[in-house]
């Protein structure tokens, strides 16, 4: 194995400008990259670290819509680490793997994210409640 | 900032076994290293990733006596994502600066964690539920 583990962990929030000074005091980070991800109906703050190649990042996510699945985790939990994204280098023999083995699929077949790299959600169900975005590694040259 | 963001995250499970094996067909090791950490009452498995000098890790966390704190996490909130770990460059200046921006913490003075580096944890109340360890980087060398 040769890639990192971890892309990325979601933090959902309500006061998001709140939320972004608290976090920018732990990541030293002041006013990180803030993008819409109009499929989920969120926006997302990312906070990266400063070596290899970024490393894991930390993202708040906030609802953008009513109806947005990160509406309804914050209206059912409450604020709170929402997901974590680990890297797999074949993301489609992965989803084979799991499904196999007997693990419910969010995503049976992958999606592109917002990044042009191919994404799918495996049911926090069967992952110690954990909800785990599954992401391909390295990204695709878009 | 030159370090990387996340140490590691933890996930709080019931049966560690088990769980050791999902995440295995996810992370693709085996049988990753095991440690008891005698303070926090815990057994903890350790999942690495290939690259970037180790990178963010996967903690499967589950209690080894009953009075521990993820035992009781575990009785009130049932398995899932459990804390997050960040690194910061002085942890001491960075429990002052947070103390003095109003943010709880449960330790006010940093403690030695199980790899002899400095650890302290903030309080989930302030930071939107979310129990976050700080760690010093970079590690001491012992």
């Amino acid at each position: 194995m040769d890639i990192p583990l971890i892309s990325h962990v979601g933090i959902a929030v309500k006061d998001f400008e709140k939320s972004l000074k608290k976090y920018a005091l732990i990541n030293g980070e002041d006013r990180p990259p803030i993008h819409d991800v109009a499929d989920q109906k969120v926006k997302v703050a990312i906070f990266k670290g400063g070596c290899c190649g970024g490393g894991a990042r930390v993202e708040l996510v906030t609802p953008t819509e009513d109806d947005s699945p990160v509406a309804k985790f914050l209206e059912s939990k409450g604020e709170g680490l929402h997901h974590i994204c680990l890297y797999v280098e074949d993301i489609d023999a992965k989803l084979a793997e799991l499904k196999k083995a007997g693990v419910r699929l969010i995503d049976e077949t992958p999606r592109i994210g917002a990044e042009g790299n191919k994404i799918a959600f495996v049911h926090p169900k069967d992952m110690n409640g954990v909800l785990i975005e599954l992401e391909e590694f390295p990204k695709p040259t878009l």
